[in-house]
This record gives structure tokens, C-alpha cells and sequence, in this order.
């Protein structure tokens, strides 16, 4: 997976200190685009014991762009990861992305989410990545540093990018079309009565779970929403009905 | 290479921030010997903000050994390996330690050093050592901060210490079930007016390619089948329409 494509998105991260050493850490490794979903801003990020942190990756630091919400940040990648130090049942290691990344965003760019120091990110945010991505750890002090983690995937995928033959990969739909999709989805489904309106993201998670282990093709991608426009459209159909007037 | 038999040497570290980072490092990798060469003593040590940096890992920071000399601090090893950000001929990759170090310490303890953060080490001591280590780095910013490199080199021994276990794989439809749900689905987007009567076969092929690309599971394949019946459903709805007697 070539390290260009890849990029890293820090959401809330407490410490700038911390946002200066992945800074470095991503150079090291030839990443280069960070983007910030929150977190330290202005005169604490140019205090010279920060940038002392990002020494030599002040570019990087100082061309972090930021988004409002994680799924702006991402809306432009084909594979978006969430860092997890909980690991858990699916989760590929940090070397098993770097192996399988590529493919899987099928030539897209891949978005890789590092969560705060102390809560890591939330099931929510976990639920608009498509891929879980832990860094094995010794049991007995699991938790890595931010910056750390930030280096070890960073580290593998530059060490991949290294040994690996560029297989022939169809495009992808990007996560911004999937979610279009989900969205256009979501409302058809509401609309003939499938989705609980309550609690119509339990199930529009799994179906985005079961659509992104696919990586659709953008083709895919706009087949789905036309299907789901025709739900939508049937829907508006059934609601003329029970008035009885029809 | 079992990380416990792995003792990292920090040779005149400048700054007491890396030296409690590369413990929190270490014990995040299970390593847990440190020896230190000169270096920060005493009170800079003690200082809160220091201490802080070796997060869950005071027990090696603690526990380091001071030596003397490079000599004495690796006197134990059957293996001594020297860091050097140059790489060069010979030299190996961090990933190439963990994988033959062992071997080439025919059992006994592993001793990896790091010289200071500006200089590196000293001809001298690189002579000192068996064999000569990098971290491979983008040559725009191939220089790594201390801790970091510390990390990677323990987390390639962790890595390497347990070989991969393959992911635990879900449960997965049959074909038989994904047909099942493909046929619901065909009649309810036919019932909708989505798929041309004539030829449902080609859109319905291609929802097929997206599905068992993803390998859906049971629970997976009836949310589909579901959503396949709750159109049908719909469908008939609007079947009533059209005669103007609803």
C-alpha cells in the first residue's frame, strides 16, 4: 500500500504533544496527509516544546487539515480503518492492513482513525469505519501511546509498500457513495415500514457492515441507490393509500 | 524471539521523556529489562510530567540497570545488536532480527542498544556489537525519535514472537441461503418496477457479484431476505392502486 495514499485522522486528540510526535512518526514513514476531527488548536499547537515534537515533519503538522465530523473526514476515502486497542473478533492487525489494504480500497485512498488517548473511539464512530485495526500488544500494559500507535501502522505500511506487487484492482466506490447509498437506503426502508424509526441505524449498521466487507464498485454503489430511490418511491405510493381516497 | 529474553541498552540518552517513552514502549511489547549507559539520574527522573511518560510501565523504569560502559551492560548477551539510523551493508531490518535473532543467539539473551538522540552510536560502539539493526525510514525524514525506534524494534520481536494466529472467520451463509434471498429480492424489485420483467437476470447478476463477494452470514442473509419480503409487500400495496377503487 503505498504510503501516499494513506491517510491518518486523529478525532479528538487531548494532547498536542501527541499530535506533534505522529506528525513525525507519519514522515518517518512517508505519510503525509493528517486530518483533525477536533482537538488542540492554535497557540497550543505552535508552542516550540510541541514543535520540537514534530521535528523535521513541520509540513505535515502545519498542513493538517480539519473536519467538522469524523465522516467528512473520511468521505473521500475507499477504505476507512478504525484503530482499536480492544482488538475483538473481524479486527486485522496493523500488518495485515498493511498487506490487504491496498486491495481492498481497490486503488482508493485509505483512511486510517485513531481514537482520544483515553477512550479510544466510540461505537459510533467505529460503525462509519469499514475495517478494524489493532496493534497486538503484551497483555500485561496493553495500551499504547497515541503517537505510538500512529507509528507502528504507519511503520508497517511503509514496510509493506516496500515488498509488495501491485495486483490489477477494480475501483471502488468511496466511503462518502457508500454512505450516500446507506442514507438513500435508509429513508426507503423507513418508508415501507421495514426500519424500526426509532432505531433505524441497529440494522443499516449490519447492512453497512455486509456492504463494505464487499467494497462496492461505484457502479454498485449507484445501483444501490437506484434500487433504494425505487423503494422510496414505492413507499411514496403506499402512503397515498391509506387515506383511503386513492 | 520471546521478548523476555530481549534486554534493550540505551547508551547516554539526552532526554528523560524518551527514556521513560521507551519503557512504556517496551512493557507495551513485553520486554521488560532496560540498562542504561549514563544518561539522566536522580531527580529528572522523579519529575512528574517524566514519570507520566512511562504510563503503566514504571516496574521498568524502575528496574533499570545502570552500567558503566556499553561493555559491561551487554556482557550477559549471546546476541548484541547495535541501532543505527544508517543502515548500510550488512546491516539488518528490525524485521529481520526478530525473525533470525534467536537463532543467531543460539538460545541465549538478546542485548539491542541504542546510542544518543543526536549523534547515534560511536564507531567504537558499534564495534562493540554482533551485528547492526535500522528501522527502515523515508529517506525525506529518516530520522526516528529515540522511543520510536525503540518501539519498533520491540514491537517486531513481539510480533514475530507470536506467529499470526489467522482471525477467528464468522459463520457464513450457504449458497443455498443467498440464492433464497436473491430470489425474494428479484420479486420484490420486480414488483416495485425497478428490474426490466424482460431481463431481471442481468441486475440481479450483478447484486449477486456484490453479495457473495461479501460473504454474508445467516443472520446477514435473512436481513436481506426481510428486506426482500417487506418490498414484496409493498409491492402488492400498490398493486391495489392503480383501479382508482382504494
Amino acid at each position: 500500500m503505498d504510503p501516499s495514499r494513506v491517510d491518518v485522522v486523529l478525532v479528538r486528540p487531548a494532547r498536542p504533544a501527541n499530535v506533534a510526535a505522529a506528525c513525525r512518526a507519519m514522515k518517518n514513514m512517508g505519510l503525509r496527509r493528517l486530518r483533525l476531527v477536533g482537538g488542540p488548536e492554535g497557540e497550543t499547537m505552535q508552542r516550540a516544546d510541541v514543535r520540537a515534537l514534530a521535528y523535521g515533519a513541520w509540513d505535515v503538522l502545519d498542513g493538517a487539515e480539519r473536519a467538522t465530523s469524523l465522516a467528512g473526514a473520511v468521505s473521500d476515502a475507499a477504505l476507512v480503518v478504525g484503530t482499536s486497542s480492544r482488538g475483538g473478533e473481524g479486527s486485522w492487525t496493523a500488518r495485515r492492513l498493511a498487506l490487504e489494504g491496498a486491495s481492498r480500497a481497490g486503488g482508493g485512498r485509505v483512511a486510517v482513525v485513531f481514537g482520544p488517548e483515553a477512550s479510544g473511539l466510540t461505537g459510533e464512530e467505529l460503525a462509519l469505519c469499514h475495517q478494524r485495526v489493532h496493534v497486538p500488544t503484551d497483555p500485561a500494559q496493553p495500551s499504547l501511546n497515541l503517537a505510538q500507535a500512529v507509528l507502528v501502522v504507519a511503520y508497517e505500511i511503509a514496510v509493506g509498500a516496500r515488498e509488495e506487487v501491485p495486483a490489477a484492482i477494480p475501483a471502488q466506490a468511496s466511503a462518502g457513495e457508500i454512505e450516500a447509498a446507506l442514507g438513500d437506503l435508509g429513508r426507503g426502508l423507513l418508508g415501507i415500514g421495514y426500519l424500526n424509526p426509532r432505531n433505524p441505524e441497529g440494522i443499516l449498521g449490519e447492512i453497512r457492515g455486509l456492504l463494505v466487507r464487499a467494497s462496492p464498485t461505484p457502479r454498485e454503489a449507484s445501483l444501490l441507490r437506484g434500487i433504494a430511490r425505487q423503494i422510496l418511491w414505492a413507499a411514496g405510493r403506499i402512503a397515498t393509500v391509506p387515506g383511503g381516497d386513492g
